[in-house]
């Protein structure tokens, strides 16, 4: 397929580079120009404005860190949706609010475009190793054409549904338990200090049975080693996505009392100035309101 | 070794059936003699009285429901203290919280016996199968003179360290967790639901990766089946046990606004009558909260 | 002076009378041009547009719903920051979030006019009766030269402060505090019905001791008599105000465990569809938590 | 009336002295007996048991510290129970949970006695100026013959209806208000502070209007100085009165999340070490959670 691509971060050029290796064409724009330079080498063409990723392009995927870089890149003049072709495909990999997806979606619909809300699951490494998962969301038809490259960038595709903001809401609500996941072990955790145990063994005793799953191994692991400057995904991201979830529960009038928990730990953590951190700081930040630390 | 068992239910007949096939004699003691008919079909001598059960032993085991039936059993006259001999064990298995089983192990040191706190993680079928997980904390010769029992009993043991408290607080801390897994769980499905997914899709993205642990896999398919009508643990346990864990908590001065969260649930859910339910209603009872249903 | 008012609903129409009736010389100007009429009976000249109302005046005061109200008002083309002369002061009196009085106030800056934050405290029948409160921030120099136009509109000015959003965020707070005292009321009023308590008994009790207040008589007896088709302000207004509380919490780093409650509270009213009762309705959300009702 | 009292703290001295102007004849006892000497100058006779107090009482009076007391003063052997006579009345004055008050109140009608719930709202110094406000329930014919009593005390009698639970719940309510109200406080505090408000001015703001009550003005107070450590009533003591609500609650199958709210921010600070500064910490330990202090 012919095939653009806007966003060269570290997932947006494992993605990219596996669009090339499925044998499609791509066009590669990035704000920052220096980014593409892999693509390039592996086979990519880098052009220099938006409206130029998009010449003659049945598919344009974005990879952006924000809803306010996605609104831009689609919306300003000569963005997305006045470039792309009749009938052509916006495949939005990033994590957005159902909000924007909505929004984007009626905007792409007016002018013959179809947005794609394809959100991803695994971290850089598993982008570039084409093993992520992929939850898409949009019209059965649009879905189906971007198949080819949900092939060549995941192991799995899960079907949303129809709306594409379906698709966003399954990835916040995945986000959303991995953070009450975090808080619970944070909590766990300075209750069992509390009580003369080894943290190590609290460990071993989640990890070997109902909770032998990468979410408690990787961040139960961080918490015991306290190892929060090793950092996947800091605080203050953490806090931009819980704020995602809320918003998207506050459209849905859904009360979600455990995302008020965990983002009030955030915030905590962050006006200590760990923002930085990774977000299993949550779990620093619960010790101390018990006077541990 | 010489053996007394106390609380045939069905986790303690499961239990009591392994020291058996280990070798051991046992002596086993029920309120309702009834109960005690199986084991003693496998080899065990019933008795009539909780002195009686303790005579000769060196270790006599309890596995009952709840603190006050524990205090009962050990405190009262003719009860295990004043039947235990000197250097004898007291191995407890139940689900107690950290305030009765510290004032039993100071209660036992008093007449020269000793409290080990053994408690225990699976369901009835693991307990039968002699694969339980098991924590065990107490002075440190006497959770030694115990691994045989453990052995017959457990696929592996965990070390508390040498206040059986400790062991207490891994339990509960554990099953807390598992509680905020099952409330994240429903908060999560609610919001998707909310944008229109089919929560089986939910629950496949979710067990695929991060969780692809028990606790999510067999929560996440009750709350997908709306079956809390097949009840492992019910909501009225669930907040007893939950009750625990804040006692716990309280004594250790130390907040933990997870628990507050699904207890809430819970007291939501048994007020609306679900209280014979699988706890896992606090899922339904979260939809509720949002209009759902 | 010569003042410039535009919004012409409830609130804003008492206030501009009370201007008008301290002798100041007043041009109004209202997006629905019928609500001048009264004004303008009064002696205050009506004009048609933004451009218009700020013609040779020295303060413009404005009285909008809501943050994009303001924005669009000032900031666009032909607005208030377009068309007020260099010096004059823009009066802003709705309740509105910190970010958007803050970026306001740096707009009028660059433009060499200044932002005075100035908001009210009282209903429409005390604005008409120019008693409100009135908390006002901004540059000393500006809120002196408001101060005929306060003794105008109200009974008392409170000084916030030199900085604008520090009048925005006593007003948020004064209110956020009246809504967790509503919620805590809802929560007191449903344990003791659940005691066979009179509701009226427990009313005279709160109201005749510690919280013989206002808020407490009024929002009480609301509850006791459930008048929440008695609308004073809605639970849809309630939740946009919670918000704001929120999000200005949010950029100031802080938890505020209470907004949580009571916005779950609003949320599950809302999602009953009961976003238009009056917002002590998440008094009758918490009684439904426990089954009453 | 004949009279016993059993308890003379602080306020019980104020009330006894009350009911001994009021012209009853008064028998004391307190565990302490340095304590009664106050009362005997005034009239009352000393004795040396609890026994010996009811000696032909129409009523004894007990003011004591919590449950505890409550029952070991009146269910132990030679206790109240034991010691009244057929169709005296027990009236209990201090803080106590609704379990216990409901099985008192049993425990008290199988031997043909009846108890009497009567707290009371008010300091010391309100007790010592007879005019505390008092919440009476129990059997309406013994709420009756307590009047005199009522008049003797207090300013104003509050009905509670016939189950005496009824009037422990609503105590326990208004003080649980009284605990959100400063809560609520602590956290509008820490908003304001956030941006760069004076304090003082949101004190004045709250006091002025909606909230020109006693609970707002003393807490508030206390909040802006910063004067924790002058102690109306301990966090420890605060803790306990908030656990009486939650039992009460839980027993009623009732979530009451701004309970929860506020008691994690007494056990944070009592995790401190703050425990026995004025309850009101709870605003500090709030002002903490942000990282102001």
């Amino acid at each position: 397929m012919n095939v653009g691509f806007v966003g060269c971060g570290r997932m947006g050029r494992g993605i990219a580079a596996n669009v090339l290796k499925g044998g499609h064409d791509v066009l590669v724009y990035n704000r920052t120009p220096e980014k593409t330079a892999e693509l390039v080498a592996a086979g990519a063409r880098a052009v220099s404005s938006v409206a130029d990723v998009c010449a003659g392009r049945e598919v344009v995927i974005t990879m952006l860190a924000d809803d306010a870089a996605l609104n831009q890149v689609t919306l300003s003049t000569s963005g997305l949706r006045d470039s792309l072709g009749q009938g052509a495909i916006h495949m939005a990999m990033g994590t957005h609010g159902v909000a924007a997806i909505r929004d984007l979606a009626k905007a792409h619909a007016e002018t013959g475009q179809t947005l794609v809300a394809a959100h991803v699951f695994g971290r850089p490494d598993v982008a570039a190793a084409g093993q992520l998962g992929i939850v898409a969301g949009g019209p059965p038809d649009a879905v189906r054409r971007c198949e080819p490259l949900f092939e060549a960038i995941g192991r799995h595709t899960f079907p949303a549904g129809p709306a594409q903001e379906s698709a966003s809401a399954i990835k916040l609500a995945n986000n959303f338990v991995l953070g009450c996941a975090i808080e619970a072990m944070g909590e766990g955790f300075s209750l069992v200090r509390k009580y003369e145990v080894d943290p190590q063994v609290f460990y071993d005793v989640l990890t070997d049975g109902l909770f032998a799953a990468p979410s408690y191994k990787v961040y139960g692991k961080i918490i015991v080693d306290e190892a929060y400057d090793n950092v996947g995904f800091t605080a203050e991201l953490g806090l931009k996505d819980i704020n995602l979830v809320l918003a998207a529960a506050d459209i849905a009038r859904l009360p979600l009392p455990s995302a008020n928990t965990y983002r009030d730990r955030l915030l905590g953590a962050i006006a200590r100035g760990e923002g930085e951190l990774d977000w299993a700081i949550m779990a620093r930040e619960q010790a101390r309101a018990g006077g541990l630390d």
